[in-house]
């Protein structure tokens, strides 16, 4: 028993627990306060029942998931077969049960501060002005930032503690505490593809109808899925994404905690550790930045959000040189992590590229409506497709760059010092939805033009900062994988994969093409769901013409209840072809079937990822563009080709592109926990042939 | 020197060269018959002007580039480092020359015949009948068929017989002539990205202009580009799709050939020669296949071109079962070339599933039509990637099976046994677009509506034919560049390219990343394109009035000059990365680079020519349903939005689709050159660090 490792340990699970009592702290500020406005409240009311009736049943049925795995890792664990492989068992399915507990949980608290945040920020938007309103919106995002990352951070580490306290083994609590991973990959799978679903069915459903059909603007309370709308912003883009970069998070900390075990450079205590070290100062990083923005009054939103972004990340940068020097004795950590926050930087970068209005991308896109709607198509679907060449060659290099400087382990560092200031990166994330249903609200409220105005400030700066989070998403998900994949070769204790031997080609080619059906599967599951949702909104029209006459009111509960009802639903069979599959291809043709698995998802869905988000951010601005009055604005038929291709993008970024991200992670996280045991007791194929 | 060598490869080239007489004989038994018919003379004189002031400028680029490697080839061969690469040097180079110059051939004596099969077709439809015009377009396509396969035959075997002679060595004839391999990837190249490049441009700006804008009918003689839209079918269809097919030939060839050299099973000789002799076999089968066909009078195309189908197959089955049992004295070789041929048929079924609008999935597309633009791009598009599942499934079947048989060898053969009867599909192939321009010089000629009856019979076969080949060309290509792959590292001497490793894994994700760039500039080529030629004939309609009203003609060679200036200026830029990346790859990162380099754009390039091909297929086909009649036919919002997806899917099935082929074929040939050049010198990483 090392007492530098159960200081450090402790000092990590300290950081954790203040950084939740910090976003305890703000929550309670904001709770503090009302929104002294009986309609922003009743539609708060509304959007909150939604949001929180989805969860629930959403919960629901992730608990029956994770009740099943945990029972049968539990259950295989006395198999005598299993008994040699410390990832399976009673030991790895608690572990199981907390990961997805704590994900579970950073989700509800991060979603519930969202959608508070909502309303505040109209409210405040409507009584104090642009100031006001911008810190609502921010603190709205930093509890659910602090939230991720600190009940990320705090089960990851408790459970090392006590794992190693109970094994006197660092090797046996890196095993184990990949059920940990594996609940949060769980948790995440369901949020995003769930929440994804949902988000683009109402979207779609209430812009089809509402928009489209019966002439009325978006947001306009007398549409029956608009209440819908918003519930799927906060589930969708709020907690799908807050579970989506846990899960990257957790799965960096310990992809790199189980190479550093394996260190043979280093002390393997320390080397361990150090990650768990990282994201305690990132964490610490987070909260200095949040406070020191709350302190201060701000008039331009981009100019704050970037001034949290450096502050964190500066005060990264100096600690993680220091505890690089002082711990490991060497600069070279230090550099892996650099590289890990610039690949970071540099992909949001080229994602703004891509798709702000700003450069020349998105003015192409733009440009190519005026011809029609194929154009506008091919044109939107070509600069996704391009924009994957410069973000690859950046991740190619750092990979590169990081493998130099500390061989895999590297990599590992890389991942985590990219996911290091993840609160602050969440909490900008979350930012963008907030205010753009404060707007919403604000629409619904009947607000004056003079706050919607500062909403629709506070939103343009969503737009940009959301296409540059699905970029930053994609990175991680991608170095995550990556690290995971590594670990995995490491834990099955394969040297070796070759792309000469025909089960590793097999593998990577059915890898490769995963991604492509899970795409189909989840842009069909869209499409079912927003058609139900169109067809009962178009019910409530007819049945009632009162509504439109603002009258009588809209049903909105029913909407809200179509979508819930659909995307969980249709969660179910992109969730089981992602569990199934690399568990299929473990135990039926091994463990060097299921690397070229991985490796084969990995690159596919990374290019994927890229160009579904980029693509549909450039169809989703283009459109903007035009809506501004270029090539003649709004009704135009240049604006009708655009309104195709945004539509066409909405499930392509929203749904599709950021599965991707959960794919890869899911897949490599199932393998890094199954590789010990088919290593043990070998496969189907090895068996028989 | 071994005589039975000798005396098989004498008669490989023997069946060649019978092959090519019988093509002559056929061309000549064309070459009698005259249109009798002013008007279609006179059209079809337009379009042999179009193809060969096309090819010939095609041809000079060509031969630019050919030249400049040629001796790039040469002078490295002089460099002492090279000296122990046999790939590289003057007998490479001339080898490289060769199998340009026949590749080369053989698309112009096709495109020869097909052209004038094109307008006798026409001719005999409206003088004699169904039966008359079957036989006409088949004799048109065989004789495209023969040539691909017996000049791509001839010139390898000839060249294997000579390298033999003048070495005494296999394994040494089997590295130089590699090059005649990469002269045919170059041609190929070309041939398909320019004329995929042209067909599309050329087809576009004719209908959004002729079609759309002046609401003139599909090849209407008014229309300025309708000649130019013929040629396309020409030089993309017939030249463009039979040097593909003619570059997978050769490569399935040449990888079973080297791979049969290091074979330790059987005695190398006979391994190395015998995908030589199943071809040879396979040319034969083809050539009683054409004369069983032509030898009846026929009335249904589709019992026709089956039949001509089944003969060529069950020929070559027997055939390589005597053949396997007498030379290699064991049935699997045998059954590994069936596994190939069988791989081919499924694929052309799936193919066929997910296009025709006989099944589900087109009527699918169809169906969403109703809703708008959006929805039925985002179910073609769901369409096309829902294909990949079950087409790789076959394939990785397929490949398992080959490999358990008889190890690479057998990934090897069973691609020779998938492209052994490549004469008889590319007559196939090749009755498409002659049917489909048939019709169109009908239109333009004005002939009765019985003669149109006639042709439109004809072509509704060849649209379900251009999708299966499509199929089959994917399916081909992967095959052949995965035997190629293998060969590659083979000839590098590398045993084991480990997953593992970054730079492999920095090869991988920026091989999967090229295809993507790849579709992105095509896709654009074809926009710029297209716009040139909107815009010459918005022009001519606005300086001419009489173009309109019947009186003046139009400038057809105008448009066939913007065509083809714009399609070989566009094919430079895809042809210099193709070329580039996989040199610079290895010469800088290493053969291990390289290799991941192949295998990750194989795989993706492999999903997105599936998905592309299908979801085109699919959206042409939805499209023409509607045009049947369905959800109100022509001119509903249904078909408005059902042409929006035909639009995009253009592009998508016949331009970027067909290109990955020949992208992954031609890295893979490139590396399976330099890797032992490479191999012997070193990488730039490696000599640095």
């Amino acid at each position: 028993m090392d007492k530098q490792t159960i200081l450090i340990l402790a000092l990590v699970i300290g950081a954790a627990v203040i950084s939740l009592l910090y976003a305890f702290f703000l929550k309670a500020q904001l709770y503090k306060l009302s929104a002294k406005h009986e309609k922003i409240e009743e539609i708060a009311s509304f959007i909150k029942e939604g949001t929180q009736a989805f969860l629930k049943k959403e919960y629901k049925i992730i608990a029956l998931f994770v009740g099943g795995v945990a029972i049968l890792l539990t259950v295989l664990g006395f198999i005598p077969a299993f008994s040699g492989a410390e990832g399976i068992g009673w030991k790895a399915a608690l572990c199981f049960v907390f990961g997805a507990l704590f994900s579970g949980l950073a989700g509800y608290v991060g979603m519930q501060a969202g959608t508070k945040a909502n309303s505040l920020t109209a409210s405040a938007a409507n009584t104090s002005g642009m100031s006001r309103a911008l810190k609502t919106a921010f603190t709205g995002g930093s509890i659910s930032g602090l939230s991720v990352a600190g009940f990320g951070l705090l089960g990851l580490s408790a459970s090392v503690l006590i794992l190693y306290l109970a094994t006197d083994s660092l090797a046996l609590a890196g095993q184990i505490v990949i059920g940990y991973g594996l609940g949060a990959s769980f948790v995440a799978l369901f949020a995003r593809v769930g929440g994804g679903i949902y988000t683009k069915a109402a979207d779609v459903g209430a812009d089809l109808v509402g928009k489209v059909e019966a002439g009325i603007p978006e947001d306009d309370p007398r549409n029956p899925a608009v209440i819908a709308d918003n519930v799927g912003d906060n589930v969708g883009d709020i907690a799908g994404m807050g579970s989506d970069l846990l899960e990257s998070y957790v799965g960096a900390i310990i992809s790199a905690f189980t190479l550093g075990v394996a260190s043979i450079i280093y002390s393997p205590a320390i080397t361990a550790i150090f990650p768990l070290l990282i994201a305690a100062t990132g964490l610490i990083a987070v909260m200095i930045s949040i406070t020191v923005i709350r302190s201060k009054e701000w008039k331009n939103p981009q100019k704050t959000l970037n001034i949290a972004t450096y502050i964190a990340n500066i005060t990264v940068v100096v600690a993680s040189l220091v505890f690089s020097l002082l711990l490991l004795d060497s600069v070279k950590p230090f550099f892996a992590i650099i590289t890990g926050l610039l690949v970071g930087v540099f992909i949001a970068y080229i994602a703004e590229y891509y798709t702000s209005d700003k450069f020349k991308p998105v003015k192409e896109v733009a440009d190519e409506s005026q011809t029609g709607h194929a154009t506008n198509i091919i044109s939107g679907y070509a600069v996704g497709m391009r924009s994957t060449a410069i973000t690859i060659i950046v991740l190619v290099a750092g990979i590169l760059v990081a493998y130099l400087l500390e061989d895999m382990y590297g990599i590992g560092l890389a991942a985590v010092g990219m996911l290091s200031t993840v609160g602050i990166t969440v909490a900008i994330d979350s930012y963008g939805p907030i205010s753009d249903n404060a707007g919403g609200i604000a629409e619904m409220a009947d607000l004056s033009k003079e706050v919607r105005d500062i909403t629709d400030k506070l939103d343009s700066v969503g737009n940009t900062t959301a296409a540059i989070g699905k970029g930053f998403c994609i990175g991680a998900a991608t170095l995550t994988a990556l690290a995971l994949f590594m670990s995995f070769a490491n834990a099955a204790g394969i040297d070796s994969i070759s792309i000469l031997e025909p089960l590793v080609i097999i593998g990577l080619l059915v890898g490769a093409m995963l991604p492509y059906l899970f795409t189909s599967l989840t842009i069909n599951s869209v499409g079912r769901a927003a058609n139900k949702m169109i067809n009962e909104v178009r019910r409530q029209f007819k049945e009632d013409p009162g509504i439109m006459e603002g009258t009588s009111k809209p049903d909105y509960a029913k909407c809200v209840e179509i979508s819930t009802a659909a995307a969980l639903k249709e969660m179910i069979l992109p969730a089981i072809i992602a569990v199934i599959t690399p568990i299929l291809m473990g135990f039926i043709f091994g463990n060097k079937a299921l690397a070229g698995l991985l490796i084969g998802s990995l690159a596919s869905a990374a290019m994927l990822a890229i160009f579904m988000a980029n693509s549909g951010g450039a169809w989703d601005n283009a459109k903007k563009l035009i809506e501004s009055g270029l090539y003649g604005g709004k009704g135009s038929e240049a604006h009708k080709a655009a309104v195709t291709g945004d539509t066409v993008g909405d499930p392509f970024k929203d749904t599709a592109g950021p599965a991707m991200d959960i794919l890869i992670k899911l897949m490599s996280m199932i393998a890094l926990m199954i590789g010990p045991a088919i290593a043990t007791i070998g496969s189907l194929l090895e068996r028989f042939f």
